[in-house]
């Protein structure tokens, strides 16, 4: 029996994120978050969660400003990436080939952008580099041990962009292109605010939210999320980030959306925001009819209780709200 | 492009018990586990989950004896049936093609049985009744209200299995009928001690053990697992079973193998056993390498930490580990 | 050896409330918030939560507007009624003896009156009425079952109260006639912004703080306070509370001061705020200095982390941040 | 007004341990509980806790083998030192009063001895170190950063004594020369299993237990135990221990006694038994009776839920159940 070829994106593999302060910003996805350092080049560290195998699921880069570089994608086979390349380019995408050279574990890869500007990478092999003795965890099926440093995240979990476009064409960009499919939106009379999707069971691999009405910017990254095993770990990581000195950005709170309980936090080195989070819920019903919420359940989907703002933040260095991609 | 088609199975959809005391059973799961009843005949009650979609995850049937009667699948599209018929009978397997009746909320489905001898069903259509006013969710992504009732776990979660027969052979016929994956399992010079499985991101949708050397029956369920998002739920949980007068089982406590932290409860009606659980990990990566634990492994990757055995039940209706299948 | 007599406080024994709703505001306390109820007459409710052995931590009364009536406290010892009563009036206090009714499970009581106008009460004597079977706890040092009903609260912890006099006098006023100690305070340019103060290790049995300048009424209660034994049972409590559709009024978040970790919900019968708490510090020491937190040290004081502002309230029976005294 | 003076015990200060391995059990209270270090000689190292003020709650001392030296109390008022040296030698106890050398940090104190054998020490003049700025938690309530190592207990909450004479006379000798006050005990056919005793609303600053039939050593420490704020926190200690590689001893689980929800450890250095507690009760009631659990319900109060032996240890240098005192 022969069957219309579909290529998978199977997980969320690495952002790549530019930072101005880059030793400031070691210091807090190392110290504070807890991420373990993979790899380090003269203006680039590579990074990674303690139950995560891939070379790296963070790389921070000096550079003159704060922006999202790209986001990276792992196919689900590595004929995939062909597969990409051929929907990709039927649907009038420009994608360039990017040959493996090892700095960064990947091997060959596809670069891509989608119509927001934002800019996203495939790739399907990856170095999985081991873990010395000293920092190994007991468990043989997790890296290093738990509770090593600082938060002790556990994984990346997914990444949310904002765009000054409408996001519909967005989200139907990824569906059409790159398999996304829609879990969650908030629709109101002015259009849609903001998409969850996700190419696994988590609510979102991806969120893209509609940037707010004064934002120039085209393409921005809102933030970066990794993922801890229970809501009690995201008070703890509130504790830290205060006794570090750092003023929480927003949280911790409970989303409708996703029923995620969050933590906002801003690397003080270079402004991107990271979510600290728990909870949620899984999706594995494949007939899932994305939830709409109107204009009237807007204020619940956002937050189901917890804050609703963010703290303003005066440091000309530090936009408000999002970082540049 | 044409490829070669797979059929897929999405999620484990239920487990069907028979007990001997259909009120005491309903007593438990109802108002201790905490799940919702969506329908009722003479003879059988059909339950779910706060966060569950689908017409049922549990039924309780009354019948002489306690056992499982059979598990239930749900697989990914509605081709998928035949798909798996194909395979199954080209494998040499017995599969019967069973109509709707809708009394359970299926369409079409399959039964068949593992060389185990424990049966197991597909389906894809499946009805998805609504909640009564009184009992829904402010959340438009949620069906019941959260802690409604009990304990209030949010979902089915997986089925373990135990055998007298060598398990690495029904891994096996998993993994080639069904497209299970091994994602843990304890292999020890005198055979492989069990296998964690699974269709999902989950380390297992499915744990097959190898039974005692005293047990004579061929085919039990050791127990069947429900969700919830957080350790400290657990231990909520065993409070309200020891408030109700109910003995744990054992736990709580930690796996190595899947990192779960468990409690095991019997439900009072009948003897089988229940697993309330959280945390553990998800598996994103296409290539994952089963984790082998050997002999010397063994005791870390049943008990991380906490209790190592169950607590003895002397009522003559309740087996002491299992109950049959 | 002969010494210097010092009638002393044992315990924070219950708030009267008067509510608009009785019916609703009793919903609120025994459903959602899960006080267990010891006592009815015509228009008063009495409730205490599952920890409690005395005959109410609770008075709910029918009454054409929302306010505290008063506030009781236990003294140590018999004596330290009379004890009391002496330094009371040495010290040109007016001090009522009212005779036990038994209604209310009290001996006899005095009645009092600070400075600020919050009327405060004394007993030694107390009904400590048992549980019906059904609702009894397997535990021998508890009353009711844990997790009976809705948040299940474990006990009484704190009145906050608001004043439009200065604090400073108050705080003294309760150190010299009642033995309070003054554990955190809050010390700015315009004057004492609040006080915490305690008769037990708890950092505050009574918190009393300085209305804003725009409250004209003298005594305000600004909320009262239950406590649970984990944060995470606070986060359950929230989504407890937007479940029965209510929207929180603030947090959960985290007090600099006292540590405590909170969620404060409105009583939407009365507008009467309640803390839902958890976590916090205890005080042995004996010569404990009370912590002084400055102008600049404020914010940090009120949060170390999570929400700074109560959601407004539109209802015109519920006024904005406290209720009368 | 003259009244009956009683001296009273403000709290429990520090356990004083001899350990055979000084460096193995710094590296386990300092690195893996996470006690912070206050001052060190030749052979004793003082440590102390992030929320405690006085210069230590443990001292570690080189000795040739494990056992506990002495546990001090602070008394509540400066003269209360002389009225239990009046009491106690009124009572026929020898008292030595101890000069202050300020090694310790302490001023004069009392070293006496219970009928069983224990050591006691008490004292009110202590000195109070500061903190180093990069360990000073941002809060003016606390020492030490929160999370600042390892487990991060926060105080010294209680000390459990075994002892082969009859439990009930130290218990009465408890109360009439400290002012012990009994708050729950288990009371069997055979005698008095043992007793929970506290000054402080704490159920226990001190246990005292009867030891197995076998023990021939009359006075032995069965554990010394530290306060988290959350049973979360002790679930994340046991993953600690685990990736230390150090196999709990017992737990988590709950006493039914005192609600502690518990993780015993045993320090790899000197075989001294730690619990990682939280949750219990607080005791406000002045006129609480102590709860009598019967032969019946001893399980329950020994365990409401988890495990009920300890793991065997096979290394001979550390006893199975208890240090000796």
């Amino acid at each position: 029996m022969t069957f219309q070829y579909h290529p998978e994106i199977a997980k969320l593999g690495a952002a790549h994120l530019v930072t101005p302060d880059l030793d400031k910003s070691l210091w807090f996805f190392h110290e504070i978050i807890g991420l373990e350092i993979t790899a380090r080049t003269e203006n680039k560290v590579y990074l990674r969660a303690a139950m995560e195998h891939e070379h790296h699921s963070l790389v921070l880069e000096a550079g003159d400003r704060a922006r999202l570089d790209h986001v990276s994608w792992r196919v689900r086979r590595p004929e995939d990436l062909e597969g990409f390349h051929t929907i990709l380019t039927e649907n009038g995408n420009e994608v360039l080939v990017e040959a493996p050279n090892r700095e960064d574990g990947y091997g060959e890869s596809l670069r891509l952008q989608m119509p927001s500007g934002h800019k996203l990478r495939l790739y399907y092999d990856v170095d999985k580099p081991g873990v010395a003795e000293a920092d190994r965890s007991v468990l043989l099926n997790q890296r290093y041990k738990s509770w090593n440093r600082g938060i002790g995240v556990r994984r990346i979990d997914h990444v949310n962009l904002w765009t000054t476009h409408d996001t519909e064409p967005q989200h139907e960009w990824l569906t059409q292109n790159l398999g996304f499919k829609l879990r969650e939106y908030i629709q109101t009379p002015a259009g849609r605010l903001g998409g969850w999707l996700s190419v696994t069971p988590l609510v979102h691999d991806m969120g893209l939210m509609k940037a707010g009405p004064l934002e120039t910017t085209p393409a921005r990254m809102h933030h970066l999320a990794f993922w801890l095993d229970n809501a009690a770990d995201v008070l703890r990581a509130a504790d830290i980030v205060v006794e570090a000195g750092i003023k929480p950005d927003m949280g911790p709170g409970k989303h409708g959306v996703s029923q995620a309980f969050f933590l906002y936090v801003r690397d003080p080195g270079s402004g991107h925001r990271v979510e600290i989070f728990s909870n949620g819920y899984l999706i594995f019903d494949p007939d899932w009819e994305p939830v709409e919420w109107g204009a009237e359940d807007a204020a619940l989907a956002l937050t189901m209780w917890g804050p609703t703002d963010y703290v303003p933040h005066t440091d000309d260095n530090i936009m408000n709200t999002t970082t540049e991609a």
